[in-house]
């Protein structure tokens, strides 16, 4: 049997948030191959199947290992969180089989969508994402901190939704400050702001501010943050962009 | 017993899209309201159930009718396609809250979050949505086309991918075409262009092209359109955007 080679996302957190085909992928794979966290969140699915678990850092390794698993015959899942083509595991794939062995190009590979963080933030709070938005990494370990704040101005002069990804880590405390102090200077300081801990998990908490008040120590690895559009409101207890206003 | 409304998404069309949640809430609901051919997506799962389907031009007319059968003290589940808070029936229902009856703001209201078009399109061709992302609709029932062409020029100049909704319908035609014309005036000719029709359900279709070569009568309003970033690019069958370039 010829291997293969799957590219999963477990959604937010909350079994309840994975899809029946991500569910039917895990469950077909001989070898499954993760962040070990996230390979926490899938429970056993048959005593025959290897767990490969590594450290979050090493992606590009990770994504070499499974392919080399796969060209060797097996049926392998890689488990992002979320949805696997955003800011996950996906495109760490296709780098790795971009440079390496000729042979990974003719394996079967295919990716499941999943639930990916800023969907779960959203609905957590009610619809902020309502109109036109925009996903922004604030990783700068392979882009430069000088591209993330051209993206940053640009996605506020053009008043989208922003929704930021990878606000923080334990290496990076600096960049959402900086990343907030830039918004100030083209954004209302009455713009909502949305913390989204461990969104569509059990745990998840929301701290929904103003721009003028967004504290950036707020944020930690777990944590999503939206800032709504100039048209982005309060109603009730739900935060919502309406889809368009015509100006 | 009172009320209560939640707003959810099929996902992007094939059963196994649909997250557990979302399929225990439409258990759970008394009545379904939606689109047409949405809520055909629903199977039936209890014969007390009622199903309220609507034209898919009314949605704020459709939110009132949802909620005011909540406020009837009836179990409403809202259904839309994809993800409910992307250019979808969330936004329109917290709308509704706002200029409606003051007992809705009462309401127990939530949404559960699902996978939305652009994310089944882009597992359907590999990680085009590797790197940030936008998402724009281009339909100008709700907002000027003056602000869309803003967007879309701001997104290319900051080197956004771009994922496109609403890229066409019956009623608008030539959007997508002045779309691509401001496009090319920034992005590269050689830019992966991507269509994916029926992303996500038995019967999708990818045509994969070059900005230079985008024909806009390829799309249609089941049609999901992906502009790359300058490094998105092809690997064997697969389109990619990298999770970053240092520049």
């Amino acid at each position: 049997m010829s291997g293969s080679l799957v590219v999963v996302g477990t959604g937010p957190g909350k079994p309840e948030l994975m899809t029946p085909a991500t569910q039917a992928a895990l469950a077909a794979a001989t070898d499954l191959v993760g962040y070990g966290p996230y390979l926490d969140r899938v429970p056993v699915l048959r005593a025959d199947q290897c767990r490969h678990a590594s450290d979050n850092r090493v992606e590009l390794d990770r994504a070499r290992h499974a392919l080399a698993l796969a060209a060797s015959g097996r049926q392998v899942a890689v488990v992002s969180g979320g949805d696997p083509g955003v800011f996950a595991m996906a495109a760490a794939i296709f780098e790795a089989v971009e440079s390496g062995d000729p042979v990974w190009r003719t394996l079967d590979i295919r990716v499941e969508p999943g639930v990916t963080a800023m969907l779960a933030a959203a609905a957590e709070v009610g619809a902020p994402l309502g109109g036109d938005f925009c996903a922004i990494s604030l990783s700068d370990n392979l882009k430069s901190w000088a591209t993330i704040e051209r993206r940053l101005k640009a996605a506020a002069e053009a008043d989208f939704v922003i929704a930021l990804y990878n606000p923080a880590s334990k290496a990076r405390s600096h960049q959402l400050g900086e990343a907030f102090a830039l918004l100030r200077t083209v954004k209302a300081s009455d713009t909502p702001v949305l913390f989204v801990r461990a969104a569509g998990s059990a745990d998840s908490k929301v701290v929904a501010t103003l721009l003028a008040d967004a504290d950036a120590s707020v944020a930690d690895m777990r944590t999503l943050v939206i800032v709504g559009a100039s048209t982005t409101r309060q109603v009730g207890r739900w935060i919502y962009t309406p889809r368009g206003a015509k100006s």
